[in-house]
């Protein structure tokens, strides 16, 4: 775990929770603008905002550094840090010393985040699942749940207290774990505009329009704020960001396949989301002009060859509403067995949806110069049958590839990236910008 | 004209030329980095930097202010916008009057940009043509040439001499008006990286891997330091951000035809390239996977289906090396005139690349979700015939296109809009930072 606080977390869509009422509650406070010389109080508070955040990196940044280390690295006075450590350290955000090994507390130990401090609840809102899960400072997934449900048959309202009542079990079991949860992430099958409405999701038509942070949160019944809301396919790439295993993987595209099909940009280790926060749709982009028609309305769009469904009817499986986590005897074990035992047609299968595949990021690579390509979700799981034949088409499609390969990686994060990353994405917030959440730390001195 | 200095100019790629030696000629510092809080002297040059640049930028917005109005919108008060706007003056940036009407120099008159100031030439090196222009401060075409030549066929050290020549040329022409050119920007027919160099020319394979700007510049005789080595498609997009008549139009595509087709992105006024600066690779994006070969290696691109040569062939019209501009008997003309008669093979020939055209834009709007798309170089002469089905397939096939119609607008700015950009990124340069090119702006006072 390295994720480095200076990068944005998901977009944020206002508090529309109830909050907790509790002191140590998170207050979501918009950043101070300050249009003139600020006064000389504002100047000082707005200095130590400033250092607070940057202390704060440098422990997340990792390598468990002392309070002499962290003035080093920061310039700052070792008294400066002091204060300010203990300001984090009092707000639940650091620790001093090994809790693996008991000792905490004792300055001059190694400054750690603080695993029982303030955690981010994801809920995920997906074609044929809801799921949630609890991540902590430190990234750890505390606790995940995921229920399948054929969300393309179900009542809106249903969905929405299908996905509540995970989400307060996994609220519940983070708190007899001793966490706060500081706030809610949601992650959505769809293109979520900058204000956090679900504006279009071809796999359920009937959410169209629906502003889903309003409606879910009466139903976590006063659990903490909505802190961001966003395309799934987004999440996830800032999960692999924040999570993934090589905080050195700045600049890539993330591809998550499930029965939609999307992609997320990363650039510069932030997400690229595009003109107005809907870019990333590699699920829509064409392949063969003239194929199968596709949930969105448009012919031969890449999922209707490499999304989970077309992939299990390609395969023969029988499309059940199951999925990868989860659900053993759901069709993607199936279509795994089958795959692992040789079954041609599976194989077929396999390949004709990593042509696809292939192709649609290849125009991407070609379009958005990106260096890397990492298959995440379903991909993940099938990427010993996929990767051969997306790389060839890489290796043939991308006009610079002579020159500069595009390397393709596997996920590591297997089928709930999305979740992670929208849980990931309150907990990045306050990493980012502790004294935004808690302004109490401004007044202490 | 309305260009904004805030926006970056293109790829700055350090001085290869000579100079030409004169005082006024700008000298492309480096800006100053300052790690440390800068001494009192150093940070008043740093301010004095800062305003002359707000001060041009407001000249440059257009609306004609007044040194009282311009202090008004900054902030800045009247006798420090005095001493700027003087110093402004000093180096032929800005005049004040009415210069059509032999009114300048008198303080109280409106201010304007000088059109008699410093100007960028601009070289192109494309398949089947080389070119250059000047343009001045204002971001009027003062000089044009373009010569057609089949850049395949001829050695490399042909071409480049060809465009010095034609460059030469220009270059003499605008200074018998009483120009001084400022530096050379060059348009390129392919994949120029953030380091200047054309990693990759699928047309012109002969130059992959050439650092053109070294090349170029001393064939150029001691003109002007090459400032700018872009993508033409690039170049084409700024010309259209800079020069297109919409200032407001922050946030779009403008795909650029010829025998190469190239997209360029602008997202917030300021093209945006990708990771390392090579997106936007349009032409190269499959559209048929199992289509015609492509120059680049692959089967199926856009190129294949929508280039310059791929239509003059389905049309039946000969291919010869002709161009847009300046060659009313070339291959072109007599495309446009078929399809003014209304000749079947013609139609069916443009009805396909627009199809194949607009399937490709709808997979880049799907991912990178810009609102508008131009049509720029060789398709706004044919969009007429190409407008209806490239808009039938963005609202089939752009996912949020019932939510946010794309709109589909023509470029008014002809075929020369990557050498205009490349000529326009020298004087944008300049107007963004004026003591940066100008460093004795800072030791008046």
């Amino acid at each position: 775990m390295s994720a480095r606080p200076s990068e944005r977390a998901g977009r944020t869509t206002g508090s529309h929770g109830h909050g907790d009422g509790s002191a140590a509650g998170p207050a979501h406070a918009a950043p101070h603008r300050l249009r003139h010389a600020p006064s000389q109080p504002a100047r000082a508070k707005q200095l130590r905002r400033h250092n607070l955040a940057l202390v704060l990196g440098e422990v997340a940044a990792g390598g468990r550094p002392t309070r002499a280390q962290v003035a080093a690295r920061t310039g700052l006075t070792k008294a400066t840090v002091s204060t300010l450590v203990d300001a984090l350290a009092a707000h639940g955000l650091v620790l001093e010393g090994d809790p693996d090994r008991g000792l905490v507390g004792r300055p001059g130990l190694p400054l750690v985040l603080d695993p029982g401090g303030p955690a981010g609840l994801g809920v995920e809102v997906n074609v044929d699942y809801v799921s949630a899960c609890v991540v902590d400072l430190t990234g750890t997934v505390r606790t995940a749940r995921l229920v399948p449900c054929d969300n393309r048959h179900l009542e809106r309202l249903a969905v929405l207290d299908a996905a509540a009542r995970v989400a307060r079990r996994c609220a519940a079991e983070a708190r007899r774990a001793g966490l706060t949860v500081a706030g809610v992430g949601i992650a959505l099958p769809g293109l979520v505009g900058l204000d956090g409405i679900l504006h279009r999701a071809p796999n359920l038509p009937g959410w169209d329009g629906l502003d889903v942070a309003p409606a879910l949160a009466p139903l976590l019944e006063a659990l903490s704020p909505v802190v961001a809301s966003d395309n799934e396919a987004n999440l996830a790439a800032l999960a692999e960001r924040w999570y993934g295993g090589d905080p050195s993987n700045r600049d890539f595209v993330h591809v998550s396949g499930e029965i939609g099909v999307g992609a997320g940009i990363v650039v510069g280790g932030a997400l690229w989301r595009g003109a107005r926060g809907l870019g990333g749709e590699l699920g829509h982009v064409t392949v063969a002009p003239g194929g199968d028609r596709c949930g969105c309305g448009a012919r031969g769009c890449l999922e209707q060859l490499a999304g989970q469904e077309a992939i299990l009817r390609a395969a023969g499986v029988s499309v059940r509403a199951a999925t990868a986590l989860g659900t053993p005897d759901g069709s993607v074990q199936e279509l795994l067995r089958r795959a692992r035992v040789g079954d041609q047609r599976t194989l077929a299968a396999l390949a004709r949806a990593g042509t696809a595949l292939g192709v649609a990021l290849a125009g991407l690579v070609n379009v958005v110069d990106v260096p890397v390509v990492v298959l995440g979700g379903l991909y993940a799981e099938l990427a010993p049958w996929l990767a051969d034949p997306v790389r060839a088409e890489l290796e043939a499609r991308v006009v610079g590839f002579a020159w500069s390969p595009t390397e393709l990686r596997v996920s590591r994060l297997g089928g709930h990236a999305a979740v992670r990353g929208a849980a990931g994405a309150v907990v990045q917030a306050i990493l980012a910008d502790p004294a935004g959440s808690y302004p109490a730390m401004l007044d202490a001195s």
